[in-house]
């Protein structure tokens, strides 16, 4: 079986190539690639299926060439991942599966057409706009955090740091706890402060993120829409564009009235063939 | 540069061969492959080099061919890894690069000539024979669980878990804290139970293991070894065959009059090229 791994900011995806979609991908052989140390290692799989062959891209076949197929690493579906389709971008254009356009590349996924766009080392997909709907707080060994519930699909809690606390200084090993009335399904917390003033942008915002049911990651691309969401609300504006650094690199986050687009950089490190005992005959 | 991964009961290693030493590998370069987001991923570099061919490995290329380079994932050296050399012969024997004889193959490295064994799914190496020299202790989240120092090369401490506790249940979240004035360079601690009896051995244990400078991992070829030496031992018996159950899987080891030989399983799992930015003209 052919693979790709890339990463985007520290969001590392196997990718499989499959543009006839004849793969006989399970969730235990997700599972299997993506174990660090037992398989290849990702934060999920990325199959590369033409709109056409695949039953949930089908009805985008017109508008999009190519449907990402998306995992977890723990085998099971997500509608979408940021970092994903930046990554999954990137291995269409390097292998010559796509070429970019003046205007956007559309792309198929669980959660309709998804636009991208290639400029140089950065690849930009257009997300949902967060929208900010409560406040509420988290609580992290022993002090009680408030901040601001915000949907970018999937929920986020973004929190920021108090003055005289460190960002970098936070105890993430475990999970902060939550309102469950608020947050039934779980939560993505962020916790975030300003940082110095960087050119051309309107805000600059620096975040660590605890993702739900997860651990601390080293990047969250909806995590990053939300904490510019709020980042731009705390300026009263609604749009704009915020430079949010991860612990994994620099994302540009650019909310518009309509949307909201997540640029950064994504790149392939190897290339080759899976021989896990799990695929052997 | 081309690769292959594979694992020995969960430690995983990314293997460059390099025939005729000409690679520069370099400790920025090494720690950037083991990376496992931004890399491929790995808890060390085997590098295949012809033992003529490395400055390390030159003294005994009359008695082996292959010399194992080995690095730490950090980018520093280490002299000799149990599950890594185990790892390095499934390599060379896929490969086709040595032939499995009757008596065993030799493999240079750091440390000297290793031998090495294969039998079917199992690869088995000869380490240094463990030497008990001390009784001591670890304290853990409020426990002080009484132990032995084990010479492997490396230094362990072997703790069984008391009655009333479970192995399973400790938490190896953070380093268990030990006597600075009888492991004044750190030690790897093991935590072990007595596992249902198997056939075939005179003994099995169960354990888990913190490693110096590291973490909780999923196997210690080392710790292994130092592990069977103390069963053995609370047997009455100076050798003897032991299967050590690490959270990877099982390892079986021999203690002889003069050595120890690690077995277990050692599978590759991908093989390809990096095509790491670090490593693009």
């Amino acid at each position: 079986m052919e693979f790709t791994k890339g990463h985007g900011t520290g969001n590392d995806f196997v990718i499989l190539p499959d543009p006839d979609g004849v793969l006989d991908l399970t969730s235990e052989l997700v599972a299997t690639i993506c174990d660090r140390r037992r398989g290849l290692g990702g934060d999920g799989v990325l199959r590369v299926v033409r709109a056409a062959k695949h039953a949930d891209g089908a009805d985008l076949a017109g508008e999009a060439e190519w449907f990402m197929d998306y995992w977890n690493s723990d085998g099971s579906f997500a509608e979408m991942c940021g970092n994903g389709a930046r990554v999954f971008v990137r291995y269409l254009v390097e292998m010559g599966l796509a070429v970019p356009a003046d205007s956007a590349l559309p792309v198929a996924t669980r959660a309709g057409l998804v636009r991208a766009t290639v400029e140089g080392d950065a690849i930009a997909v257009e997300m949902q706009r967060p929208r900010l709907y409560a406040a509420s707080a988290a609580a992290l060994g022993g002090l009680t955090l408030p901040g601001t519930a915000v949907d970018v699909g999937n929920p986020h809690l973004v929190c920021p740091v108090p003055a005289g606390l460190d960002l970098a200084g936070l105890d993430l090993t475990r999970a902060p706890d939550v309102d469950p009335t608020v947050f039934p399904n779980g939560v993505n917390v962020e916790f975030t402060t300003a940082g110095a003033p960087v050119a051309g942008v309107d805000a600059h915002a620096l975040m660590r993120v605890y993702e739900r049911g997860s651990a601390e990651t080293l990047s969250c691309g909806t995590g990053a829409c939300a904490v510019a969401a709020v980042a731009l609300r705390d300026i009263d504006r609604e749009t704009g564009t915020v430079a949010v650094d991860v612990p994994g690199g620099r994302l540009t986050v650019t909310v518009t009235p309509n949307s909201c687009w997540l640029s950064g950089p994504a790149v392939l490190v190897a290339t080759g063939q899976l021989t896990l005992p799990a695929l052997r005959p």
